[in-house]
């Protein structure tokens, strides 16, 4: 409904009030009445409507990632939907072709947001904060080719935790990785994994494998594909693609197929060439102390040191990482699979250290180092309505505790004055909005909306006093006398 | 934080593999390590980021109005920013200069929503929806000119409740009116008062006094303006600029200078003139029997039957109303007005009946009634905001129950020890991320933040199993054992 903001101030209504006469002439002029619309009814490419019951899922999805975030003490912010152009165009080179640009219908050129790390940035240089523990969900935008029954879409939610600050190293990373592994865990989406790998030794195995330092963003994009594609077919990008010798392939291919845990760490500290570089020795040595905190924090276990892990953004400059579902030979999907090692079905979290974005946007280049990650929000609901399709659970879209019906005519006002007594309690109910309704009707609707509790009103009863409340699974139904009857609703409904 | 949603798929890191090289060099492309950004920080005018202490506030406002959609049975839905420029166009006649386009970057011609009223119109005809009670929270867009400080904004909330469905008359339309009263009166924003009236009465009435036909809309704009300027002033424009009749312009005076409650309706039924009328007729019975309904819910006091609002928007068929905040004679701000009358001082909600919207979607021109109302929530902010600064009430943005600290060096494993068993108990949480924290700069933390308890641990301490917890607002001080400690601080957090 519309238009408190317009009304407060200056309406344009003025320059537009000759236009139209009666309502019913402005619909024949927009072509209503008579010639029904051309246009075509549909939500634009690459976007969707959320229905009541995707978004009772979506809540209880953003219910559990919140109540995590904030046991760990996190504040939100929120930002506009567009920033200016030029504030998304320095940072996101390799994505221009995928911003939304807005018209140039005079003043500020705009685009809408990309992700929720550019703003954030902007938000920390604009405001001169030094530290920050944040998360920020809300929907972000890409000309992508969408794939949205992978829950790909162009318009989508990101959920956002990031930590600002300048810190002793891993502390706010390892935090980082207990949230991910909270909020997997509590969303039940089943085994998972995550993958742990640092910039620094990514870079300084490249370095020690003798890439040249102006393929180094190349060869680990090729590395980045190793969860997909086989070492050999890699190897062969890297080779025919990109230019490299096929011994220094041959050298990355040594580290990057290795992954595991503390262990692996303690080995690469002892390889002769990794250990004399200073970037992979910094990486590994902060490495071995985020599994000593991860270790603390419990989750050590679900956590994998994974060097073939690399990432796509080039604003990482430290800690990497990517939460994956797995599904464990034997499961289902994976009978025909040889191996014992456990499978990625996909990505459903990432992020890393990024500490020299802010000071891209600060007019003085003044430093604020920040890790955090970006659950892949959409993905998890396509996940969590996937599994409510499977499970034939039923997902209200309501939370109506009780309805107010009557088996006769001529009580509507009765049905009312016993609903604002319930509202009045704060008891969550409801009526048809029919003078003479049928009660079949009224408590076929309490089946289908699964609402709890019924209290039926009648003319006699209402004289002694008495509601008759049904409990819509058992069909049972008990007398009730009008002053116990919150107490009673209340009994019977605290548990949901 | 990023790229999950990228990463899963085919992302464009190929094409532009070749780009960078090290993250240095790709720094040094966009210009910042040695030459600073050249751009403004700032937002797109009139779009704001709201920080944490307003986003605390903004939650408690969304909170108290949920809370009392949900009570009334309502569900929820969300559609996308965009729609095709085409959806948008026909209804926004009048509005089509404020309306936000994309670029057309290939593909669909997209604009952003300027209200949720027309994407709910489009939803309900797309998905053939011929009943729902639904609630829509979200931003909408308008190239306006934006008054910041006084809520006004290019991008803001708009925070929508409407009843689709054929029903009986005037009993969803009562609903919606104590819904208002309920968040109203739950927001605590000071008295308030509801002004209703109809679109038939208006219409009616202005046949009765002589309105040309094609004038019925630039006048009733006119009438609109009441609330802000004087009859004499508002007749001077009739008659000067939009060429009514002097008596006609009377004849109009005489009516929409009257406002009071159903004894209003009972004369007005009375009247020789308006009483003959067949629009004004069924307004007037149907404003009867919703009053009745409004007394019934115990919301009639404050509602006023207001022959002056017209309110601006072509689609209302029916009820239309506005929800203003008043100041009574001797409030502050009133004290030099001579008058008895409550003054408004803002407009905080209004919608009404639009019956015929939903059917100029459908192919068909299958109609959907509908009546419901929008919030105006950036103006409830704002009160909102100022309240919180004069009333110098702390507003927490963090849940946190408990900080964990230290006086000595070398705890920090055993500071995340008992952070990981307070999380995993479900306690709200932090420690400082550093080695050696200073425990005054922990203490001041906390009562910065207002956390309401801190966990104190010292190497003694912890041989005898003890922690110190520590109450900030009293500085008082207990040693508790671990086993009771997270007993201890559930029972001194409770109540918050």
């Amino acid at each position: 409904m519309a238009e408190v903001q317009l009304k407060a101030g200056n309406a344009p209504e003025d320059q537009i009030a000759n236009e139209g006469a009666k309502l019913k002439e402005s619909e024949a002029q927009i072509g209503t009445s008579d010639v029904k619309p051309q246009f075509v009814l549909k939500t634009p490419k690459g976007a969707r409507d959320y229905n009541p019951k995707q978004m009772a899922i979506r809540e209880k999805v953003f219910n559990i990632i919140t109540g995590s975030f904030k046991r760990h003490g996190a504040e939100t912010i929120d930002t506009p939907v567009f920033e200016l152009k030029e504030t998304l165009m320095g940072n996101m080179v390799k994505t221009q072709n995928l911003i939304y640009d807005l018209k140039d219908q005079g003043g500020e050129l705009l685009s809408l947001r990309y992700d929720l790390t550019v703003p954030f940035a902007r938000y920390l240089a604009m405001n001169k904060i030094s530290s920050i523990k944040r998360y920020h969900i809300a929907k972000v935008y890409r000309r992508d080719n969408p794939a949205m029954t992978r829950g790909r879409y162009r318009e989508f939610y990101q959920c956002d935790f990031d930590i600002a600050g300048q810190y002793d190293a891993m502390i706010p990373d390892a935090e980082c990785l207990k949230i991910i592994h909270e909020v997997l865990s509590e969303l039940k989406l089943g085994d998972f994994l995550i993958k742990v790998n640092d910039r620094r030794i990514l870079d300084g195995m490249f370095e020690v494998c003798g890439v040249p330092a102006d393929k180094f963003r190349t060869v680990c994009s090729s590395v980045d594909k190793m969860d997909k594609m086989a070492w050999e077919e890699v190897k062969s990008e890297m080779v025919a693609e990109k230019g490299l010798a096929p011994e220094t392939a041959d050298k990355i291919g040594e580290y990057v197929q290795r992954h595991g845990n503390s262990e692996l760490i303690d080995k690469l500290l002892q390889d002769d060439k990794l250990s004399q570089n200073k970037l992979a020795l910094e990486g590994l040595n902060d490495m071995k102390q985020l599994f000593i905190y991860l270790k603390i924090f419990g989750v050590e276990e679900k956590i994998m040191f994974d060097l073939s892990l690399a990432r796509g953004l080039d604003y990482y400059t430290g800690v990497i990482y990517e939460a994956v579902l797995v599904q464990k030979p034997g499961d289902e999907l994976t009978r025909q699979n040889e191996s014992s090692e456990p499978i990625s079905v996909g990505s459903v979290a990432g992020g890393g250290r990024y500490d020299d974005l802010v000071g891209m946007f600060d007019p003085k280049g003044r430093k604020v180092p920040c890790v955090g990650f970006s659950i892949g929000i959409e993905r998890i609901f396509s996940i969590m309505e996937q599994k409510v399709e499977a499970s034939e659970e039923k997902v209200r879209t309501t939370e109506t505790q009780v309805f107010v019906a009557t088996a006769q005519k001529q009580l509507l006002e009765e049905r009312m004055k016993l609903l604002a007594e319930l509202w009045e309690a704060g008891i969550k109910a409801e009526i048809t909005y029919k003078k003479n309704p049928k009660l079949l009707n009224q408590l076929q609707h309490c089946e289908d909306a699964g609402i709890p509790l019924v209290a039926i009103i009648g003319n006699r009863k209402l004289k002694e006093g008495i509601v008759k409340l049904r409990d819509v699974s058992t069909r049972e139904e008990i007398n009730v006398t009008r002053d116990n009857l919150i107490e009673e609703i209340e009994k019977r409904t605290s548990q949901s």
